[in-house]
């Protein structure tokens, strides 16, 4: 597993732990809401996480997206699949989305091992 | 069928003739990859066009999302397959996204015949 | 109070209902997160509901602004206050925010009786 | 004139004096430094005024978009220009600006009268 | 102060005097507006930090919130209630912002010393 | 040529490869359509560069934003125009763009040599 990878799962986990042990009930619930969001209903786990995925690609948000990548592979989604999911991402919010698809095509390479970490 | 839903057809049908019968290439061809991007692929088009609803959701696209609903409901998606896509959207923009979702709902009910159009 | 006034308070509170009575624990959470965010806490209510104006204004949301605004004037904030944190919305956001503001100001003209509704 | 462009310039006119009667310094300076941009410089009005259509195409913003259409007919951009200015906004901003070509394309016709009013 | 602060306010200060070099009136303008929106008025400086933190947050800026958290800092307001100002931006911009929260939060962490720097 | 630029261009021209070798037709089609939207037509594509990079801007893109700087001075609009076209971007898009604007400079700055790179 890349560094890139490894600095990222470490930020987020280390900044979590510092945000959830503030004492702010607001920010507790949205994290818990967050949790139970992607669990198993009439839609399966492994087709909410692509949801999970594509939603913050139009957003472009740098961060979300690996963490989401993350979960799809996790969950058992080929890589051609979450191209396809990104591909909806891409034409939805468009060439503005291009960057963030780069950036998140890097992680799922060092994620995947298909390429030598940089 | 309700009134919003027609006049929403009607416009969106109108407007697409008019915009296609300009000369103008780059834009026939974004309506022309839109019209790819939700065919059968690795993944199959209903779960695409659940991807394709919550993206627009959390950029809170008030024509875009109805449009993807419609598509949802041809492809077979139930309605408690549709909240669940759309309660991603939800958590991922949150609530400056309920406004959205109220319209969202207004249609799906609408579509569904599950109220009586207003 | 105005007919605009009236008309967003009624389909607000219709759509709320309908979206509440969906089997969706997700919405039903995010719901409540959002009546315990504005809540006395280290800040109270009144500063809360103009931060809670500011924020959709940036995202240029014209259901929130409205509804945020009449909370602001339930909670005692004054026209000057209510305009100086739209003023901050609109130097954030800017120019793009100047239509919003257009709706913002006629709904408070409305709610507050200072021009005859349309 | 059509109708829709004769109550988006009403509506516009009635609250700009609404908003700049308020006692705000801030708000009228972000209206004075809006008509300064657009005056002629090291790049003409006619060219900051297709830059002005496109920025604010891609924030989707419905009211923006036609009220700077109707500042470059006045500038005398021909329709291709505007239209090519347009496409650049749909391909940054991709098919969730496909709405709102829709209405700006309906505000065109309307103003150019290729089209007789709804 | 951490390394993050220290750079990040450099790098902000060189190239503000950078741009205020550019023989450009409307930026020069937009930085004065800037200024101007802060101070003092019908809400107190202390309250407009609090609005000026939560809107950049919601549009996901992880530039103007780590300075508007130092503002806040200055004018006096406690942890808590800069954690009931961001829990807001948290509510209304939801999930997608949460990524945003954990830079601001370490940098508020930096800032007030109550971690050692990176 | 300073080394922000010499790295933005390599990572740029990798992933790029790196996309384009996946098999999604989707994909590859919205980069052609880019390359597209910015040849010669009834605007030049001089004049197309200049909207290619206000409209990211006011997306607060600091990936797009630097790529349209550097075809603009390849198509030979001044420092002065490009200024210009920023200005109206931070207008538009007002002082959440003043971050991007910071790194826009600092970007043009290096390809323009106007400064010795970091």
């Amino acid at each position: 597993m890349g560094k890139r990878v490894k600095e990222f799962n470490e930020f987020r986990r280390r900044m979590n732990e510092r945000i959830l042990a503030e004492d702010n009930r607001v920010i507790k619930r949205v994290f818990s809401v967050d949790t139970l969001t992607y669990q198993d209903g009439a839609l399966p786990t492994k087709t909410k996480e692509l949801l999970g995925l594509t939603a913050p690609m139009v957003l472009r948000c740098d961060d979300c997206a690996p963490y989401h990548i993350g979960q799809c592979v996790e969950n058992g989604s080929s890589r051609e699949k979450i191209m396809e999911a990104m591909s909806i991402a891409l034409v939805v919010g468009d060439t503005n989305v291009i960057p963030h698809l780069r950036h998140a095509v890097a992680f799922l390479d060092e994620l995947t091992s298909a390429m030598p970490a940089e």
